[in-house]
């Protein structure tokens, strides 16, 4: 169910799908809210992301995203940063907003011009204004117009109980592929295809909430990785309308909105792996006992990324060497006759030795839906995990004719 | 050819395979040789990776090396160590060489012991001392018998005319997965599979021939991917045995051996990149004009080693998006208005912008076995290339029944 003073909706508006798929995704609060956001860090940023990070610089409030699906406006140069303003322009107008207002999102296909000019878009820019809503199904649209190669809908929402009442957290994301988010924010970047937004009437300012996502998507949608490319498009906006009617919040409940935003993202960025392109298996790989934090990353996203792990893990094949000369090439120094890996329920490393472990076991625990890996360190107290999923031909399928 | 005063073969042994392939060979110097080499800078090391770096730290002269395949000898702890060294005597004790003499490498799967210590390995060595030879049958039986997932035996040779006559220089390698090398010298290293073994009748000594192999591998093996994992066993050694009777070489005789080593290593790399598991087509990644050395070598790997561009070219699109998105995450610093992206004869993206040009063309150029990517950052006057191939279906599936 999505926060108070928000609407939403998806239509066909013709500006990137050529089939009679969804699009145009729109994203509003019917007051001004307070808005952070995580951007990609490649180098090549695609327009709207150009244009988001100049927006969100100024401090303004906002009052809505609109994102379409099929074209990345990405190395579009000038035209694209117009047609970025412009998508915005047409909602601001529609909707009697100022300039500046909205903030944009594109994935898809690098290097396209948006299908903008066309009197078709204009007409579906009022269509939309006219299918934007609070059921369900507004919400399926919304998320079904900005997919590109997903699978399924995506979103989660939570509620926190505080004393004058409850706040809602509502978000969504897209992405199967391109996908290795290395985000951070407006300020300090200058710089996937992951696009999620996350709605809440939390009353909160653009500062604090800027942190609070900085800090939830270091462990979330930065720790997910489906092919390891990441994306000139990666975009997370938060929206904060504060029409929960809470007020400000105490410190206590500023920390469960914390929590309860972590639980949001870290379920969207599963979602992600989930729906990885090609995937049959989701994978956890968490790494334990680090001396740092960025030594239980660097081994955990070498794992993830490692195509032979995850051709094995698509095979079922509890092929633990290959996890080992991953983490051996990570860059992390350790001591290998400490190192344990278990894969699924199976221990097959444990204090830099092979244990005899049971084959047919191993195979069964690796045919389930879910896999975990673990690998312990044993070198310090620090630990982290990342996302990820198998590979499989359905990878090679999808992208090597995703263009064409 | 090989050069002179050298003897290779391989036999079937059942030290590692299980079908009747042949799986151990040896390549051996009727006098004293010096040695080079270059290992794996992976943390996990397998055994005759450390006993070779031990051995060659210790600058003495070798009379050759015995490696096998099906069975990496990586993460078998001190037995493994043993059955390392073990599998060296048997070969010196065998040819009457002193103890330490032969220098070894392994490759297969991780974590499996060398079925060493059975009766009829020890028949086999008496068998492979007499099925050595200088003819083309033992130089392919010798190449197939380090073989794993190759599809083809992989050897180049090269003469140089000196005054007092000519020095050959013979080069195998084996290698089609986990091909990602990152070697540094056994000095130097605490530190693929790719096995790679030089043979000269040059006469120079072992510090020298250290160097001029460090840097004969800067530019060949270590600008070789085919799946971006690194390997716990990557290894190549050369042995110098001074037969040519060419004497000690002049300093421009030696610039000739270098420019000449420099082509085997170059042609030894590429084809392992063209043999790449599932590989359909060669791919020569070129990055011109950067500041740094290190900036065209990161831009080359990271386009080599995205799944995204690697099926895209499986596929034969022209998708100079996932290129440029490549480019973008590599870490280098450029400016995108003066990028020129080329794949095949296709000119598609020139001062950051995309040209219009034909699809057709595009693919039909793409439809070739060997694909040349170039990237011009036109920042300054450095270059650097890499050598990969595409990313089939067959990848997957080799890769997911390997072990099994």
């Amino acid at each position: 169910m999505l926060p108070k003073g928000f609407k939403v909706g998806g239509i066909c508006s013709g500006i990137a799908k050529k089939d009679e798929k969804k699009d145009l995704a729109l994203f509003v609060s019917e007051s001004p809210a307070s808005a952070a956001g995580m951007f990609t860090k490649n180098l090549v940023k695609a327009a709207p992301v150009l244009v988001d990070i100049e927006r969100l610089r100024k401090g303004n409030k906002f009052f809505g995203i609109v994102a379409n699906s099929g074209c990345a406006n990405a190395c579009t140069g000038v035209k694209g940063e117009e047609d970025a303003k412009n998508m915005c322009l047409m909602i601001e107008k529609s909707l009697n907003l100022n300039i500046g207002s909205i903030l944009c999102a594109s994935t898809g296909v690098i290097g396209q011009h948006l299908n903008i000019s066309n009197e078709k878009f204009w007409r579906s820019v009022d269509l939309l204004k006219n299918n934007i809503g609070v059921s369900i199904e507004n919400e399926n649209d919304a998320v079904l117009a900005i997919m590109t190669t997903d699978t399924f809908v995506k979103k989660v929402s939570r509620k926190i109980e505080v004393e004058k009442g409850e706040i809602k957290i509502w978000g969504c994301v897209k992405g199967a592929g391109m996908i290795h988010p290395n985000m951070c924010g407006p300020l300090t970047g200058l710089h996937a295809t992951m696009l999620s937004f996350i709605l809440t009437d939390a009353e909160i300012e653009s500062n604090p909430l800027q942190k609070i996502l900085e800090n939830s998507s270091e462990n979330s949608f930065n720790c997910v990785s489906v092919d390891g490319d990441t994306s000139t498009n990666d975009t997370v906006i938060v929206l904060a309308n504060g029409q929960s009617g809470t007020g400000k919040l105490s410190k206590l409940n500023l920390e469960k909105f914390e929590k309860t935003l972590d639980e949001v993202t870290i379920e969207l960025a599963q979602c992600v792996a989930k729906d990885g392109e090609g995937a049959t298996k989701f994978i956890e790989i968490e790494v334990r006992n680090t001396r740092t934090k960025m030594d239980a990353r660097l081994i955990a996203s070498t794992v993830a990324t490692s195509p032979l792990f995850k051709t094995a893990i698509f095979g079922a094949d509890a092929n633990w060497g290959r996890i080992l000369a991953a983490v051996g090439r990570s860059g992390v120094m350790f001591d290998v006759s400490k190192l344990d890996i278990y894969i699924g329920s199976i221990k097959t490393f444990k204090n830099g030795k092979v244990l005899n472990f049971s084959e047919e076991a191993a195979k069964e625990s690796l045919l389930k839906k879910e896999i975990k890996v673990v690998i312990d360190l044993k070198a310090g107290k620090e630990d982290g995990k990342y996302y990820t999923c198998d590979f499989s031909y359905d990878y090679v399928r999808i992208n090597s004719v995703y263009r064409s």
